[in-house]
């Protein structure tokens, strides 16, 4: 049995890795909550809906004595913090998966002209591995850290992976439109997040500069053999709490009909638990991933332009966040992958 | 193991069944999928929350057949459309959840002046036994015929109960004003279930003549010793697709406060798996169990007119449907009450 | 042409008054508008629906000047602010119309019991008049200082009081169960109006305690010829922005129809301008009366147990409080009590 | 006064209309309502938000007298039976204002490639005027026969025709990405508008195929002087009942900024009244043209990619549909073209 520790568990990331685990069967086991706002307060008065399920309370952390409590740690923070704290856990010997973005990006550069901060601890970066496991999965069971790719960008990547895999897409013109609930912007209560704000209400955000965007360009980068992959990315808020979904436009550069290229995706995807690609003539929609950890993929071919509409739908708290994170941990420590994960989406 | 057929299981209450027993840990195994409307296509085709869960196809209901292909039989079929097949499957021998209202009073009359039709089988409704645990466990156990109880009533019986068999309260004049989502009027899309007819709106349907009005008052009566309980029902529609919250009104006789009676609630549920009694100042809110089995009861006192407001929080496709079959099957079959339903709601 | 003033434009109220004037006839011009939180800042930049429509900036208030600048002012602040600001305003001669709770209560007592606050003009409390044109016209018309009433009280009282003026309803047990809206929480972001916590929800709150009860009773007592009305008062949220239904619950003294019942309100309501009675079988939405000074009212005679359940519909930011500024200020200045107000609510 | 006859009045773009016209201040009368479904039934029983302004019955649709009746005609019913209608009335003299598709497109292969129908009045189709004031104002003056264009294409063409006016960007290249609310679909429900079906789902549909693709094709090849320009247009549908947000991807064939390209657009529709151009870092959002006839725009350069990525917002039954109907009828009868539109979004 793993003896997991949560670093923030409060938050939604954190609360639904809680929701999660209640699933599994048994190997990883929370052993520890942490939480900066509500220590000292029992889990279940602050998260309604575990009521009966933890009547423990949150703990302030105690970075030196983690290593007697738990085997592993989940950093469940902000970026900025999760670095200022994984020197120090990793020192310890015990293995991280962080949700943050400190270590998702390659290099210190890159991380430091999107995110507009120093990177305090770049010299373990080149040893993050990406928590992909559609890509990773091999480095992941291996991993000492790996850092939880960002929602979006988990969308995205697995919408545009087996084209550009492939070789078939122009790499200079991909276009990655996002649609996203409002749970991605967590649990803090902000003029954006106001309910009158975001009912009957769609708007476009941070076009040009969202931080999710060289993530999602390093990735399909890698999976290009390295040639630079340059994708214009618009992260939209539509009311509801969870979902995305990323429509992502590819121009091919021979002819395909959407039958072929669905082929390509179906063999790509093949032997992946939680990736499901929807037949021809058949879209995803976020409501049949919801509160699960399922990618469904779709695409069409518009012979006319000769582009692929590619999309990809999540639940951005199960896929795209807690999920992956079950996903992850129980590759690192030799459970069955799925163990946890194989709950339906929530419809109607 | 035993093997469970599911007659109508395309629709709201089925698929939730579905989806629910995706967590069971074994012992009910979905043996059958019957479907007037999909006979023929595959399950996760038309249910794309279950892709990759149950790849078979929805079969034409042969009632002849039923025995040789299961143990037990849920009817998820409309009222009316029930009676015509139960005696049957009661006279293959085999045991019935039945989610329809059509063996949940206990006499013929009440039920064709409520219903406006003919109760074709009118002499196995006394050996039925109305599905709520928190009532006739016991009696659930050695059943034949389980009438699974309706989404309303569960909510007001749960919320009254304990008061009403305490003899607090006066039993002429209470009020149960129910706010219920949308799913709980079915999967066929009508004018009241147009998604521009009901985002942004509330309103009251049915005063006085709703159906589930005698099945509130026949079992508050029966709690009551058979004192006639009389109840104001008024159900509302609001915008979102599950989740009921019943707001009870009940007179005291005699004075009492909040955490007085939040006592008798928590003495009366002590040993139910799944009702939460809330501590005062904390109300039931339907997200915290949604797409669970819970339900979640609260009250406050309002001195100032001797008045209980006490209310309940229900998924009404969870405990007011399908999670109530699950535990009523894990009852009758003799598995642990709460196999495949220690899920936590889904927040946020 | 009248000159209006708007102190705290940029808050709901305030925005929705706005809204609402950009449609009067011409005779109240906007001539002020304040906001302590974007003074300097232009009004359309602030509220984007108002884009062209007033490009001047929100100001800073000063009290000193104000009769220079206006002929009324509308006070859109909160309650003990209002209260700040009324007795020098009314000093300078202007007509005022409060959007807050400082003076709706006839004496100081019974405010500081539900407000837990002191009064400091108590003095001026019996000059004010109760902004209900439906039962006050008169008095409004000639009044200095109208209190607009809260937008629950609105509900409650418009569906209570023709069977209460009748004397046909016992007065020591009324129940008014109110589902509302989010905005009446007003713009700024909280937890309780934080985008995920309020979809998919309907949760009680403020049980007992709510401060439009002593309102309710105040209005609803002077109806019965101050034979003293106990209302019980449960506020709901339910997930729309704007809107509220109040179900009324109340027991006849005398047997009456449906249809006996309605007349009353047809009656009592005949020449009102914004009240709907609506015909039997015929229940209240809020989406008929979203964006509109629309009160819709209907009701059902549950004969069972002799209770009418009365309901009103109203939009809370339209009758609730700018539309209901919008027809106190046609009274107050003569102009037609309509003027801006005739517009339908939007529907789908 | 001009008497305008409604055609099909009962819908959502019909009865919108209805509400619009509300507002008119006099010169456009509404003197006949029909409706094939509700004929007989009175327009405020059907139409529960026009109680009190419309007291009047809808009626059946009688081509031979519509000139004795009115002076206009507005067809607010599907395509196909809006061309079995035109050429009869307008033989009787009458100034036709047509919801549908069928005389937007120039040519009648075009129309029969996407509407996989026959047109049977192709040779009305040359005099036929696309109702976009924003391009065609003079000749919608002096039109017999106006079609109303599509939401979308409103949508996508303002929000790309400045840059396309200018020449500088890629006509080849042109993606529209569009959200949009579920009123598009009418009021007939459907299974793809049944409230839980929609709510907290996000999907695309008709990909490739959707009929407003030639719609815009045409109009922004008019603009780019014939030159033709091709557009991958996928919708999407989002959890909201009114609203449309296009975002429009095109390449730049010279670098510019963010403010230069907004210089053009602000150039561009300098004198049109219902048409707003945010300022740079402002997006459109679908709320604040809820209920209204204007349409914002707003653009950011994504220079990494020499990408503009420009966005209109659009109430779908405003300026989408009933708005920009009172438009055209305003420009036609020689009315204030902003009269009865001056109307605020309803913001919250």
């Amino acid at each position: 049995m793993i003896k997991v520790g949560i670093v923030g568990a409060s938050g939604y990331s954190g609360s639904e890795l809680l929701r999660f685990l209640a699933n599994h069967s048994g190997g990883l086991q929370v052993a520890l909550c942490t939480s900066e706002t509500y220590a000292g307060q029992c889990i279940d008065t602050v998260l309604p809906n575990l009521r009966g399920f933890l009547s423990s309370a949150f703990e302030p952390l105690d970075l030196d004595s983690l290593k007697e409590r738990v085997d592993a740690v989940v950093l469940a923070v902000p970026h900025k913090v999760a670095m200022s704290f994984v020197p120090q856990i990793l020192a310890q010997g015990l293995r991280i998966v962080d949700f943050s973005a400190d270590y998702r990006l390659g290099d210190a550069e890159t991380y430091e002209a999107w995110y507009h901060a120093e990177h305090t601890s770049a010299e373990l970066m080149p040893q993050a591995i990406y928590g992909l496991p559609e890509r990773y999965r091999a480095k992941i069971r291996d991993a000492q850290l790996v850092a939880n790719p960002g929602c979006y960008p988990t969308s995205a990547i697995l919408a545009a992976m087996p084209l550009v895999a492939q070789g078939v897409v122009e790499l200079d013109s991909i276009i990655v439109d996002s649609k996203s609930g409002i749970s991605g912007a967590g649990p803090k209560p902000r003029e954006n997040t106001h309910y009158p704000n975001r009912e009957s209400n769609v708007a476009a955000y941070n076009i040009g500069v969202h931080r999710h965007t060289p993530e999602i360009e390093q990735e399909l980068s890698a999976v290009a053999s390295e040639t630079p992959v340059r994708v214009t990315f618009t992260p939209h808020l539509v009311p509801m709490t969870r979902g995305i979904l990323s429509t992502v436009y590819m121009r091919l550069t021979e002819e395909m009909s959407t039958q072929e290229t669905l082929d390509i995706y179906s063999g790509f995807y093949e032997h992946e638990p939680f990736v499901r690609v929807l037949p021809s003539n058949t879209y995803p929609e976020t409501k049949a991933v919801l509160g699960s950890n399922y990618c469904d993929v779709g695409l069409e071919v518009d012979t006319r332009t000769r582009r692929v509409v590619a999309m990809a739908a999540i639940d951005n708290l199960g896929k795209g966040a807690a999920g992956a994170v079950v996903q992850n941990l129980n590759l690192m420590f030799g459970f069955n992958e799925t163990d946890g994960l194989k709950v339906p989406g929530m419809m109607p």
